[in-house]
This record gives structure tokens, sequence and C-alpha cells, in this order.
């Protein structure tokens, strides 16, 4: 039998939408012995869900749960947490919405918005249903809480259970502070990415073929099925738009730098972009380190990457990213190595003593 | 004794510029056995360059060259590319800048024009001094050569040449249609990277530990150093004028139609965004195949991703790109797999088996 918890979340606990968020939960849940009620609209979900062991789709007939986690698309998460508010009056309700201001507001006039803390795990992938649902889905990754002026100590010390119980590492923040952090870290960026990879859908023939790493890093995000993001983006519209007018601000003094070749202006945007890739917290959450990249060419078959990788280990120097480039000419990658500074020269002479064509 | 090689280049080549590109194709010549005389204004380059064996820095007394590369910054490109036709009446001269119409300008109307014939290749790292030159450096990389009008064919011959023995794969482009692709997949991302990752530098306190892998890829070549691209973005400013003034427009549809919650207009925007990322060429310059992720949790110390790629290589399945996301709450990542789709099952099967925590 697995473990039950110490603490005051008990279960049962009733999730709303058994999709990839609402599915992993109710499995990480499930795994902690606590009793897990489902209920989605759309019956292949639930029964997936439930297949997969996420828990036990709601007949009527069960006892009333002790929290309510809403998982269904923004659009509906103010009506759907006020409906789960007053279905379940003794319950806490929490959500995992990606904004949290929208939903608060059709809330927080509620007599029972005590009840109501928000949340949003930093998890997710591009698949959105719950066939590829996980327990491990939520393991380390940050997930916000977002209790409002009336959200009761009971109400989110529930939350923080339910946060600590997926293995996520809780984060509080005022809802209206969430959702200018997520405009910033993800909406924006996403949104640039898009406007970026829109000037390659248009290039003349040939032109892609000089594409490198830098425009697929920029461009990959933009990538992803833009489902989701249409109601993503619409539910957080004014923390967006004020990041979008300070980027038409850059833009605009950027144009005129190259313009009018300001070079003291156009180092100035492009230090102020080195200083905001620093500010992105370290690994572990820790200072950023010195990082400093060693390529190395890899013959483009299973098992070569796990010779360099093997090693790579037996040097002893750990690997904090990694990225393939694959040569257009032949079949053949080369791939990028991001260790510390200091450990460079370990790993280059212990590579070039195991015979890979290593640079820096 | 290093094979010679065939054709109709056989050295010496003098190479103008000893940096990482001028001394890595010094070193990719000698190991084929041709003559390289070295030249550059810093001593420290000379004598790094020479050291590592990329050729021996000119005394006046040496035979005359039968090819110029020029490899200097491009402030300084078209003058240095004049004074090399002048003084090697014989010699073709090429150079390796990033922007060809800008020093082209320059040469153009020099009698000796149909002795030049400009190239970039697409290689090069976050270094720029010699001390990390390496022949392999441009093995498998696209290697642009741009002849103009009155290039002759034997200069454009030698180039190719040049080109080859490197191991690059040559692409020819118009010195102006180079210089707008060159903005559109490297330039113009680069600049809007660094426009996101300034919104990161006054980000308020704490916001920026909600940062995801998305954000990371985004402003990922936003962190490099201003220096070249000081001298870059402006020799090219027509092009990436003409792409930022697209932008801009996308930019106000965009805005306005966050503004007017536009779902139709905002769809655009993002499917245009998936559009363009799937025009960039695929591996081996092939169509591009469906590909999927599969993220594995993996513990952070030396050994456990050799350990994973073994199990990977076992199970036959071919990585396609890698991205580690450290797990901000404890000592270990996430793995992420890219392979193709139809490749998903056989992997998570096998690293299932093998006793990997897996989710799609």
């Amino acid at each position: 039998m697995p473990e039950r918890p110490a603490g005051q979340l008990t279960g049962p606990v009733r999730i709303v939408g058994a999709g990839l968020l609402g599915a992993s939960i109710g499995l990480a849940l499930r795994a902690r012995g606590l009793d897990v009620q489902l209920e989605d609209l759309n019956p292949d979900n639930l029964r997936t869900a439930s297949g997969l062991g996420a828990g036990v789709p709601v007949t009527g007939d069960e006892p009333e749960p002790q929290l309510v986690v809403v998982a269904v698309p923004p659009d509906h998460l103010g009506d759907v947490i006020v409906a789960a508010l007053e279905a379940h009056p003794a319950a806490v309700v929490t959500d995992v919405g990606s904004v949290k201001s929208g939903p608060l507001a059709t809330v927080a006039s509620h007599v029972a918005a005590d009840r109501y803390c928000g949340s949003h795990p930093m998890a997710g992938t591009q698949h959105s249903g719950p066939l590829t649902a996980t327990p491990t889905l939520f393991e380390g990754r940050p997930w916000a809480i977002t209790p409002h002026t009336s959200t009761s100590g009971a109400a989110r010390g529930l939350v923080e259970e339910l946060v600590a119980l997926t293995g996520a590492m809780p984060l509080a923040f005022d809802p209206d502070d969430h959702d200018r952090a997520v405009a910033r870290t993800s909406h924006v960026p996403h949104l640039m990415s898009a406007l970026v990879a829109g000037r390659l859908a248009e290039a003349p023939e040939g032109h892609l073929s000089l594409s490198g790493p830098g425009v697929r890093d920029v461009t990959r995000v933009a990538g992803t099925d833009p489902g989701m993001w249409l109601q993503i983006v619409p539910a957080n519209a004014p923390a967006i738009l004020e990041l979008l007018g300070q980027i038409r601000s850059d833009l605009d003094l950027l144009e005129a730098a190259i313009r009018s070749d300001d070079r003291e202006a156009l180092e100035g945007v492009l230090a102020n972009g080195v200083a905001g890739t620093r500010a992105i917290p370290g690994k572990h959450g820790g200072p950023v380190r010195p990082m400093a990249s060693v390529f190395v060419h890899v013959p483009d078959h299973p098992g070569e990457l796990a010779r360099l990788f093997v090693d790579v280990g037996e040097a002893g120097v750990n690997v904090e990213d990694v990225r393939i480039d694959h040569d257009p000419a032949r079949a053949g990658g080369q791939v990028e190595l991001v260790v510390e500074v200091a450990r460079v020269e370990v790993l280059v002479a212990a590579l070039e003593a195991r015979g890979w064509a290593v640079h820096q």
C-alpha cells in the first residue's frame, strides 16, 4: 500500500477536467493513496484517465470531496470554479489554469470565495489529452500558488499540500503578479517567437538553407499547436499588451540606432539582452555559473551518442545542457555539450584522448 | 604526408586575419598539405595561430599566394579586400564576412574585381580568437559562395575548391540575396531575441522563477557577447530594417487582435509562426519529418546521462535533438529526447522496461 500523507489533505479529491494536467494530478494522488473522483464532459477523456488509474468517474453516489481541482480550458475556468464552490459547500476549490486574474474576477464576489485558492503548475507538454498523463509530470517543477485577499488559511494550506504531494515546488504569488510574471516569462516570448517564425514562412526559395542553431532556438516554441494559446493570450491581455508596448518602444530605439548607425544605442539594446539572459535563475534556482560549450562531431546512428556520454561520464564532467545540430551535408551531427567553464579543459582532453573530434 | 588535392587550388594560400575563422581555415588547409601564409595586425593572434599549425607568419620573402582569404572584422572587409587585390595582382581574393553587399560595393568598381569572389561559412562559436581554432570547424556546415556579376569563373572555381577542402557544403547565392537570407535566418532572430531578453532584465523580484525551457530557448542567442554584432548589424542595415518593418506590422496586427479579442486574427499570427518553423529545412537538408518529445527524469550526476543514452542506443532509436531542463527543486534534470513520431512508442517502452521515469 502506498504511504498515506500525514497532513490535512486526506481526500477524496475531485478533479474536474481529466486532460493531461487533471489526469496527471489524479495519478500522483492515487500513488499517495488518496481517493480521486474524475469529472469530464468528454467520455473518452474520462475512460482514458480512469483506465490509467487516475481515479474513478463520478456517479453521484460518492462521498463529498475535501478538495476540488478544476483543470478545464481557460475560457471556462471562472464558471466551473463557481459551480464547484456551489456544488460542494464544504470543499476547498483550486484550479490549474495558466492565467489567474480572470477566473478570480468571476469568483471574488462569490460568498464562498474564501474556499478558493488558485494555482498554476509550470508543467505540461505538447500533448493535451490524458493519454500521456504521468504521476511524475510535476516532480521538481515550479507550481505557483495564488491566494487572493479573502482566501482562508485552511484553503491555502490544502492547496500547498496538494502541490507537495505531486513533488512540485510551491511558489506563492499574488494573482496579478503571477499573470505579469507568466506574460514576461512565457506568453510574450511565445508571441515574439511566432513573429520571428512568421518571417520564415515567406522566405524566398533557398534562403532558409542558411538556418543555423540560433534561429531554430528562437523559433522553437512557435512550432507548438496554437490551440490552447488562443485562450491563454486573450485571458492575459492586459499584462501581455503592457510588455508588447515596451517591446515596441525598444524596437523604435533599435530601428533608429540601425538607421543612424548609432553603435552606442545598438550596444545598449544588445547589452540589455545579455543582462536579461543572465537574470534567469540558474540550475536548481542557484546563482548562474559561467558556462561554455564544447562541440563534438558524432556519427548519426544509434549508439554513438551513448558512446559519447559514456566517455563524458568517465571524464567526471557534469553536462548542464546538450544540443544536437545536424550537419546538412552528411549523416552526422555536431553535439554541443554545455558545461561549467572550469570543466572545459578536462572534458576536451578526455574526449580527444578517446578519439572524438572536439572543438570549443 | 597528407593527401594533396587534385584540383586547381594548390597554394600557397594567404590568410589575412588569424582569428577563429582564419586560423581554422589554415588548419584545414594545412591538413590537406597546402602551404598557408598568415597575416594579422595582432602579434598574439599570429603567434597562437602559427603555434597551432595553421600556417607561417609572412616575412615578405614568401612566394606570391594563389588565393587570399580575408578574415577580418566586418568594418574593415572592403578596404582589406581591395588592398589584397592590389598587393597580389595574380591572386584570387575571397573573404569570410557575414555580410556581402557592403564589401562588394567597395570592391566592385576596382579594375581587378573579377578576381574577387565573396563567401561566408555558417560556422563559428562564442569564441573569436584563434585559441579554439580547429580544422573540423566547417565540416558539414553550409558555406555560402557569393560571386558577383564580374567574378571570373576561375575565381569562383578556386573558392569552391577552398570550401570543399574544409569539408563544408557550398551554397551559391547572389550577394544581395545572401544578405537578405542571413538577415532573416540570423540577424533579425538575434535582435528579436535581445528584445525579449531585455524585458527580463527588469523583471520584478521573483518573477523569473517561473521561467521554463521556452523562454530560455527564445533568449539563448541574446546571451552572446555583443562584440561582433555591433559591426554585423550596421553592415546589413537595409535588409534588417526591411524585416523589422514587417515584424512591426505583424506586431500591430497582434496587438489589435489581443485588444479586441479577435481570435481569428490571433490564430492567423500563431499559424503563420507554425508554418515558419516548418519551413526550416530538416535534418541533412531533407524534408521535415514529424518529431515528438519524450521526457525522462535523470539524476543530476556524471554517468546518469551515459546510462540513459546507452539504453536509448540499445532501443535502436535515433535521437534528433536533446534538451536538459534542470529541476529547480532538486538535484536532477528532465531530459527531453526528440525523436521521430513513429519511434516514440518503441523508445518509451524500452526506457520504462529499464526503469526510467518517462513521459511524453
